[in-house]
């Protein structure tokens, strides 16, 4: 697996980078999901879930954004599936330069999907277009159903919600619905899934999302 | 309660500025506690029981820092200590001069203890000194024993690491041990606590090293 050392695309054009890498990605068929969540969302378990559901039907594969370490690529790398993991050097981010670096060093141009894990952060990623085609972010039961409130742009910019760890819903105090109803706010066109990794409940409905947005990539 | 909206500090000297910041403060006698964390990890939680526990012994005041929403504050409030709440205009961070104008605002000049709940983030707030006397970081059970080989700058700047929600521990695959060797291996000063500010465990240990933060701070 390979580490790559990333630093922060010195560009006042982000956006632009961003259309022309999705352009790109749209003629090649490979549809980039860029999934964002605080630290210890669950991220690389809804993951790990998803290429062992998924990695059948589709060639998946896995950008890992991190300020250091490279647990997460170890654990894509052990399901089989592409992985690279992305140091980006104190950033607390990815721009969408420093996703085509990725892309670039991933290998992968055959793939159907290909997962951006972005930093765990709930503000500065939000603020980046990496290029993606489609923005997925997790807000897992213990962090609190006040999060749209104090966070609302991540909210705004997402395609997906993904309310994780909902196994634990009964030992913390966790409003779904109002949860939603204050995500829906800011976001009237947000799908919402209510998903455990670990159980399985609700991966389904996520998967179908997905599975969905990768075919529709491809028209 | 008052909400101020702050922007960042246009200075290629917040080190320096945080350094007369701290100094002035130590003058005064008042311990600056920057308190940081990702998102729902329990600051607000701790905070609210620290006050309700020694709220008799010292004089307390709160900045909430976030990038929208008033929750945080109100909830101080609720407890009759003075609470500012703070808006960081979409940054991700607080800065030595963020933190004075909030102080300014705040108007306790008579506190022993002035907490500034900085924005949820778990690399942002470790890169930028804030004047505080005293760097405390929470780690929540949920978000896993990881954490310290992901985001190794926040766990070496910190003084103390708080490692909270330790009642749901059986509900999650979190080693305490790893976790707290992980943290020592950067930081082999920082003093370690596991809480529950939900059922009060350790919070007896983790008030007597603020207590004795405070004593010190004023000799």
């Amino acid at each position: 697996m390979k580490i790559i050392e990333l630093k922060e695309t010195i560009t006042a054009s982000n956006d632009r980078d961003a259309e022309v890498l999705r352009g790109e990605l749209k003629v090649q068929g490979t549809l980039l999901v860029n999934l964002m969540a605080s630290p210890g969302a669950g991220k690389t378990t809804l993951l790990e879930r998803t290429i062992r559901d998924l990695g059948q039907k589709y060639r998946i594969a896995v950008m890992e954004a991190d300020v250091d370490s490279d647990v997460d690529a170890k654990r894509i790398e052990l399901l089989g599936a592409k992985a690279v993991q992305a140091h980006t050097g104190g950033m607390c981010h990815m721009d969408a330069g420093m996703t085509r670096r990725a892309l670039d060093e991933l290998d992968a141009p055959e793939s159907d999907l290909v997962v951006l894990e972005n930093v765990g952060n709930l503000i500065c990623p939000a603020e980046f277009d990496t290029g993606a085609g489609k923005c997925v972010m997790l807000l897992s039961v213990p962090e609190g159903d006040d999060k749209p409130l104090k966070y609302p742009l991540m909210f705004s910019t997402s395609d997906a919600l993904l309310i994780t760890k909902i196994d634990v819903l009964p030992y913390f105090d966790f409003d779904i619905e109002a949860c939603k109803a204050r995500a829906k706010k800011l976001n009237p066109n947000i799908a919402i899934f209510t998903v455990s990794s670990k159980t399985g409940e609700g991966m389904e409905e996520w998967e179908a999302w997905l599975s969905d947005a990768i075919d529709s990539w491809k028209k």
